[in-house]
């Protein structure tokens, strides 16, 4: 009996690979192998042919002891995964009549007689278990071969989760009872470049236990410390010291941890405080606004917004100033210092936010080139507005300048006399 | 040369093995290669480790003979992906004085000096091509081994996809230039639902060349139509009596074609019109606006959004009655109505429309339920609302409204006295 959990998931579908649909169970046997301690280094994903199919099998059990197969266990034709496997480890297959009972039943509690070829999903490779599936025909299947574990599990997800969590879960926890803990804390991070993280923590990232890994997002990055040890705890007393050295480093830049997000982090703030927002939107064109409200219960603290396209949309909903617009222009500190102090007035809201900028890929000059944005903040200390000069595609220009906004609006509501944290 | 492509993606991060990000760049690879004709036998990934992405270059080479790989091309010490690969091919690496310029004025452009760290993603291997980012700093490589097609490319979305297209698919078509032209033509549909669809068309899904495929979307769905012949025109004949077909069937629900999105149709048919558009969305939010100006040039058409979450906000820029709202309530047909009369008369706009509803997860009720949603179109015909009933979570809810809403308003541009087409 191995020590330690090799994970490996295979998902088995040519509609996988034609990219028509998602493989969304790699990241859920994953996520929910994580959460439970149990690490998976490979993910792979093959088309419904019998050859690659076993291929991928012999493969896994080189390299893995773990192996989760998604997909394949229907009744067509199509469906080889537990053949391919029943011939990797060279088993024959067993009519199971418990199975068959469960599947006719299944259908004739709704009123059919069961198809002849649903026959096929009570075979039973020899030696190993059917998993049982209340929500579909197809059992999975439980099968030990020289030391390598190996689960088979319907493609459907309504199916395969329930499974997962069921079957899968407590049988690894029988298997590796010496399992570590692993536990991760991830911070977030706005307002910094990836590669100035990046240099500050270079004696960090050599480390092994725990790690410390950056990663880029659009606009924002993430620092993932990830530890293992005997337990939780344990773990996360290995953690602390270099999450802590990380705040201290980068605090201003912090804006939530873990699952957080920039949305749900000005959210928190303003709900802890019971304040209200609004928005006054220019070349993002609502895409801020549809952030913070993708976020459930944020009617408790957002009122709403103006998207104003146009300059007389400007001056009649956010009372900008029509010779501002004339003397400065739409895109210009000015504007963006009225729309926010305007959408803020007029909506009674504790802030107003705003952007207007060129988000392209036409309306550049030498003056204002493609990229330039102005990003208003209003509250009860007053108006700030920050220019910045964006790179990138338009849908670059807006999702970043639309995370920058409400990262400066995390700060400002933080530290509303820029001294308090 | 061989002549017949193989393809494989690999993605290179430790978050996908963790189960902390989607591995969305499989699906996306897999849907233009397949679009182009091209076909993927293998997806995989591998964490951020030197030994398992080298096992995984191997593997590849010994089965595919075009490798597209994501992720791993970042500065820091964990991006390996280049070295990897330099490493299996046992080939140097060359610093690039052309790829480090364009790093160095990426940063400079941006007031930074260049980190040094930076200067490793100007190294190119031997023999190889890099791939101009105009998104990002990481340029990609391309380099041809043994038969075997390598292409790296970087992780964040904003900078692979459009290197995959630019750099990517033209060189696959000159490394397998089709001996016979294979051509598609997609039909979008909204408002009907893929099995109704599914059960028309039996009868068409079993036809080889050319084949009919439906694939469901978000809220939407397409139809895609594929035929391969001797010449692009020869393979057209093939395809045109199908789409004749599919058109009759479908004609009230198909809103574009090819690579038209929803927005993109209401944005061709206002222009075509030069009439103009004005939003008020409460349930939403903003994503209908988003989406709108999220094409280029929206601003031709597009005036402004009231994103109105407070009943307040309705009352005071979109003119809804506080009796309106007091009688029938937020989530109503009259107030579906009276915001999008009202936004319409503010704004001066040709169409005005509406979306309110509740998205939850929280506040619904056995009268008013969890995903209803009312939409509104006014133009100049007068005001029509519409009724749905969605399910699914907050966000499916949200992004199938806004879909819903952007096609009655396609349909009611096209048609506005219900008969002309």
């Amino acid at each position: 009996m191995s020590s330690t959990c090799k994970g490996e998931h295979i998902a088995i579908g040519t509609e996988i690979l034609l990219g028509q649909i998602l493989n969304l169970h790699a990241r859920t046997v994953s996520l929910e192998l994580a959460n439970h301690g149990f690490f998976m280094y490979h993910h792979s994903a093959v088309g419904d042919n019998m050859e690659r199919i076993q291929a991928s099998f012999r493969l896994a059990a080189s390299r893995s002891n773990v192996v989760i197969v998604t997909g394949g266990l229907g009744p067509t034709v199509d469906d080889v995964t537990k053949e391919a496997l029943a011939a990797t480890l060279q088993r024959p297959m067993d009519l199971s009549a418990e199975a068959l009972r469960e599947i006719e039943s299944y259908f004739t509690s709704r009123n059919h007689a069961m198809p002849e070829e649903n026959k096929k999903q009570a075979m039973c490779i020899r030696g190993g278990t059917l998993l049982p599936n209340p929500n579909g025909t197809a059992p999975g299947q439980y099968i030990e071969d020289n030391d390598v574990y190996y689960f088979l599990l319907p493609g459907p997800p309504l199916e395969m989760v329930p499974m997962l969590q069921r079957e899968v879960l407590p049988r690894l926890q029988e298997i590796f009872p010496a399992k570590r803990a692993l536990i991760s804390r991830v911070l977030h991070l706005c307002g910094i470049g990836e590669s100035t993280v990046d240099e500050q923590i270079t004696d960090l990232l050599v480390g092994d236990n725990p790690t410390v890994a950056p990663l880029a997002g659009e606009g924002e990055m993430l620092l993932r410390i990830t530890a293992t040890d005997e337990t939780e705890e344990l773990a996360r007393v290995r953690i602390t010291p270099v999450e802590t050295k990380l705040r201290a480093m980068f605090n201003p830049y912090i804006y939530g941890e873990d699952e957080e997000t920039l949305p749900t982090a000005v959210g928190r703030r303003l709900r802890e405080r019971q304040q209200t927002l609004a928005i006054a939107e220019s070349c993002t064109g609502g895409l801020v606004s549809s952030m913070v409200t993708a976020v459930p219960g944020s009617s408790d603290y957002f009122l709403g917004a103006v998207v104003a396209y146009q300059n007389h949309i400007k001056e009649q909903f956010l009372h900008v100033q029509g010779e501002t617009l004339r003397q400065y222009g739409a895109v210009s500190e000015q504007t963006a210092a009225e729309m926010a102090a305007g959408v803020r007035g007029q909506f009674e809201s504790t802030y107003g936010i705003s952007i207007t900028g060129i988000a392209g890929p036409g309306g550049g000059s030498a003056e204002k080139p493609l990229g330039l944005v102005y990003c208003g903040i209003s509250g009860p200390q007053g108006t700030t507005v920050y220019r910045l000069q964006m790179r990138g595609s338009r849908d670059q220009i807006r999702l970043r300048a639309a995370k920058q906004v409400l990262w400066r609006l995390c700060q400002a509501i933080r530290n509303p006399l820029n001294g308090e944290q």
